[in-house]
């Protein structure tokens, strides 16, 4: 284990009152404590690294010039609230952070006065920012809302709703656009281009004498109206017309490093009677650490990693992530039909469809944080003839719900969804968790829904759905590693609607949907010691269900479990919605349906998730068992059987 | 009956291709014909009328100049595409709109070539547009997409995600901004603001002259690149800096009914080589029909009426609408208690919330087109101790899913979500059905649901949501008006997840959610006069499900029936699971789960759509029956019960 880092400053600042009573000469030594700790605890954890760093000295600056907790500090995603964390009480816990029990890895009311909002998805902040500038306005209360977002998040839409309505603070509500130039991949689209073209600018470039001004002027502290304009007027000439045309009075850019151009800047936004204020501040993701600011992603989420050397753990060698097993597959589709394309939203890695890209560079399209754009181009991509894959984690595609019921399902387009990370995700807990997509994806008509057991059958279902042109179809698998079967050298095009028989047994059914496959086998070895001759079926769909294969399961075996990887109303609802609408539990069945519990589940190792979840071996046996005992008989016949 | 109008060109003019053999001066006659073609229409079949006025030359020259249908045309909306009907093969059917059987309301990939792209929900036609062009350049077709939105659409973070992500498109992709200063309310935010500048600036207003100028220059078909960077510069100098900032080449101010205007720059737009180009058009909602042009709503969506006078058909008198019992009730929650605010996003009439933001303007916030801002800024404000309701319709909200699910049901936050046209809605079709909702709110741990089964409950649920600080709560009712029951003089708090008995009997059982009630009580009187009597429960709660008042009536009747106006995943999916969870359906339970069917329902009359969909008195007798006929013994004991 490494060594502590020296924090000595550091040591005497629990919280940002104590923060507030240093001098402002002692926040360099503060903040190079602050990045030493936080480097410190993240090569222990894992977890985001890059976004951390490059807000070291804003977040310094920001709790030494606001009033927290009374003023609201929200951090748009979270990804870098770590030195927030440590400054704000939670220093003694910080090597907990995404552990079972421990930190979450994003901001969460329930774990701190001073995190106002939680988060975890992109591009919330400045919404929830407005609510508290709002509320305060009508409790005729003082405090200020102040939402942190980096110029990645700025390309989902809701950020400009957000904007679009923010006149109405006045000066309740200050925006920080922290401009890293760097999302999780780089920035896309005119946005960015508009960044860059401002940081890039000769005002810019000049900053350095302009700001040595700024800071002679602004240090006084009760500086006039036409000081105040001048400032204002400064923006404008530097950049900003996007947001000044949205009703903002835009400040910047200004380096988000230097703690002498952050705090006189922050303490004249504090007490300007002019707003809503935007703020540009321009950071690098990873700063002030050698191994993160050289990495190409600037270690935006890690291994735990040596802190001298910054060489993060390898992953044990192993199965191949379900992701590339996608990827890999869909350059195998698009060699053959030159009208597959593919889709992400930001997330080019994380979905597989890296690999695409560097197979097929004009067919592939990330579209930024923007998936409401995302499933509407896709679909009317496929209106005119094309074949594509929208890749989008579960947890995110409900940013798109409307768009996947309206501009896809009910036009029934044959627009292929590839949803990773379907059901529980580990380390990133609640808020990422892929639990609703079969319920809010299997309640539409004319959609698809499979769920891959293994990535064998993940390579099936990329084939079967790039052959699917009658309507849309979603194929579902989680985050992580596959379970090391072999990849079929030709993958098969799946019969829509027909699942498949794995094992063969006379006493119990367990019907399975995606990964939880691998338990359900074990629960049948369990029970077949306990004289339970079981059968295990891969259902496959979701939507359309195998009717033909269920009815023969549930009226041909003495007890019947579902199980899958989503909450309530999915595979077992439309299971048990199938035996009533059939008739088929009138004259007696005993079906179970095991589901995620209907509870947000924090973070933890995925199998102790779901072993919490009742979605393990032992959570079968103990179902089919209870299920038996309400009959004695049943138990004995199938003990026979 | 009106007479119809004389349009004896219009007669001649079956396609855009007969369209295009016309000479540029018969066009103003065509679309004096084609306007009065569209108010005979629309006084004979109500719908929307103000948005196809003002856009009646925009249609004409579109087609003039465009290659209709190979480029692709994508109304925003398409609230505004009667005109386009008429003038794409299906003048014949223009008396049917909105009627069972007839011309949808909306465009309708099903109805016409000429309709590449259905909408209904607004601010989707950049990005579907953009799919077209992008799947045309893949595939080296010279089309190009045209997407037609208004300012109010812009306000959607859609819009802007697919103007942030167009640059690729190039010359393939000409958007056309429709500015008619007046979405469905007037327009909100900033970006409105920004406009209104631009259209008042002195430019603008020495637009006419300019545009002589302009219209010379552009008659030259083939001009050269230097003009084409003056025409681009003008664009610059006029405004647009905003869409110039998102990659666009900016064209405008122009307007738009003015034909001498737009037919030769939409040829320039046409031909030119940059791109993607957005025009900005001016027009007047309802332009041409004096009593659209004098009503405040500028006939946005109108009754039958009398082409001369413009008056509409009243609705006989009778029960008020369910949004006005529920805006008169939150009224009266407000006056109450100081922290209740109310939010809509563009649709306060529609909602309800005119009547609350007449009482109390600083407690209501109309955010504009933007339902996922609307839902976390309502979390912030929950957040910070005010009690939001959040009204929007059932169909909408599945714009802010991903808000529901992150920041309020994760955070469980005590955000009231007055969720309006739920289940069918008539005349809007699919598009507007609210068909979802139960079943994408119920899956997420933490929420409340509530159904109101007629006005007086909607008093009672009003109040209840008012009162619920514990978590999220949503009350879902129906479009038009209540059943005519006495509003309640003092409105009772429910209690949570607790149902109530409507009529007592002994073998059968029927357990509603919703306004079915009234065809379950029917439903009720017919099978009590074939000797089965008959309870008939209003549930109340999808969640929590009163399980104490469910397992009762399961187990203490012949057969049970849930009805509900959602899809599968909803109220009976959930009687159904808790019924498998407790061990109920073991021993044998006839349950049948009436929901809407598995297909989405085109427009008709509400009472005809729910007979379709199985949801009437008629198809619970029918359930109910071939249910007992399962075992015909039953059917006798429920006769002597």
């Amino acid at each position: 284990m490494a060594e502590l880092p020296q924090t000595p400053l550091l040591d005497t600042v629990d919280t940002p009152a104590a923060l507030r009573t240093l001098k402002p000469t002692q926040l360099r030594q503060l903040a190079d404590e602050l990045r030493a700790e936080t480097i410190s605890a993240v090569g222990t954890t894992g977890g985001h690294l890059g976004s951390g760093l490059g807000v070291v000295e804003l977040t310094v600056a920001i709790h030494y010039v606001f009033d927290t907790p009374a003023d609201r500090l929200i951090w748009d995603v979270g990804h870098q609230c770590y030195p927030h964390k440590i400054l704000t009480g939670r220093r003694n816990r910080i090597r907990t952070l995404r552990s079972g029990g421990g930190l979450s890895g994003f901001t969460k009311r329930s774990e701190s006065e001073y995190d106002p909002f939680g988060a975890a998805h992109s591009s919330t902040s400045i919404s929830a920012a407005l609510g508290f500038a709002i509320a305060n306005k009508l409790s005729d209360n003082a405090g200020k809302a102040i939402a942190v977002i980096g110029d990645g998040a700025m390309s989902a839409g809701m950020a400009y709703e957000a904007m679009n309505n923010a006149e109405a603070a006045g000066n309740r509500l200050v925006v920080i656009l922290n401009d890293n130039d760097m999302s999780i991949a780089p920035p896309v689209g005119g946005l960015s281009a508009y960044l860059a073209r401002v940081v890039s600018s000769s005002e810019y470039l000049g900053l350095r004498s302009l700001a040595k001004r700024a800071i002679r002027k602004l240090s006084k502290r009760a500086h006039n109206a036409a000081e105040r304009a001048e400032e204002f007027a400064r923006g404008m000439a530097t950049g900003g017309t996007l947001f000044e045309e949205l009703g903002f009075y835009y400040v910047g850019p200004i380096d988000g490093h230097n703690l002498e151009h952050l705090i006189p800047v922050l303490e004249n936004v504090r007490d300007s009677e002019h707003g809503p204020i935007l703020v540009h501040v321009v950071t690098k993701k990873g700063k002030g650490y050698a191994p993160a600011e050289a990495a190409s992603d600037k270690y935006h989420g890690v291994q735990k990693f040596d802190v001298i050397t910054g060489t993060q753990d390898k992953a044990p060698p192993g199965p191949p992530a379900y992701q590339n097993v996608f990827g890999d597959q869909l350059v195998e589709e698009a060699r053959r039909d030159p009208t597959i394309v593919a889709i992400t939203a930001a997330m080019p890695s994380g979905t597989g469809i890296d690999r695409f890209a560097k197979a097929f560079p004009d067919r592939a399209f990330d579209v930024g944080i923007a998936e409401q754009h995302a499933v509407t181009f896709a679909a009317g991509l496929a209106a005119q003839g094309m074949r594509p894959f929208c890749a989008i984690y579960s947890t995110f595609l409900q940013r798109a719900y409307d768009q996947v019921v309206h501009d896809v399902a009910i036009q029934n387009l044959p627009v292929r969804f590839a949803i990773d990370r379907a059901g529980l995700v580990g380390a990133d807990g609640a808020t990422h968790a892929g639990s609703f997509d079969v319920t809010y994806l299997a309640t539409l008509p004319n959609f698809v829904v499979m769920a891959a057991a293994d990535e064998a059958e993940l390579v099936h279902m990329t084939h079967t759905a790039a052959m699917h042109d009658s309507g849309p179809i979603a194929l579902r698998y989680p985050r992580g590693n596959g379970t090391g079967v072999a990849l079929p050298k030709v993958p098969q095009r799946l019969e829509i609607g027909k699942g498949r028989i794995v094992r063969e047994g006379k006493s119990v059914a367990i019907l399975s949907l995606g990964t939880r496959l691998g338990e359900a086998l074990k629960a049948a070895d369990v029970l077949e010691a306990k004289g339970l001759s079981t059968t295990v079926a891969d259902l496959r769909f979701a939507k359309p269900l195998d009717e033909d294969l269920i009815r023969r399961l549930l009226t041909s075996h003495e007890v019947a479990v579902t199980i899958e990887e989503n909450a309530v109303g999915g595979l077992g609802a439309h299971v048990l919605t199938m035996a009533s609408d059939q008739g088929l539990i009138d004259g007696g069945l005993k079906l179970r349906t095991l589901r995620l519990p209907d509870i947000f589940q924090d973070q933890d190792k995925p199998e102790k998730q779901y072993a919490d979840a009742g979605l393990d071996a032992d959570a079968i046996v103990a179902t089919v068992l209870k299920a038996l005992r309400y009959n004695e008989s049943a138990v004995v016949d199938g003990a026979r059987a």
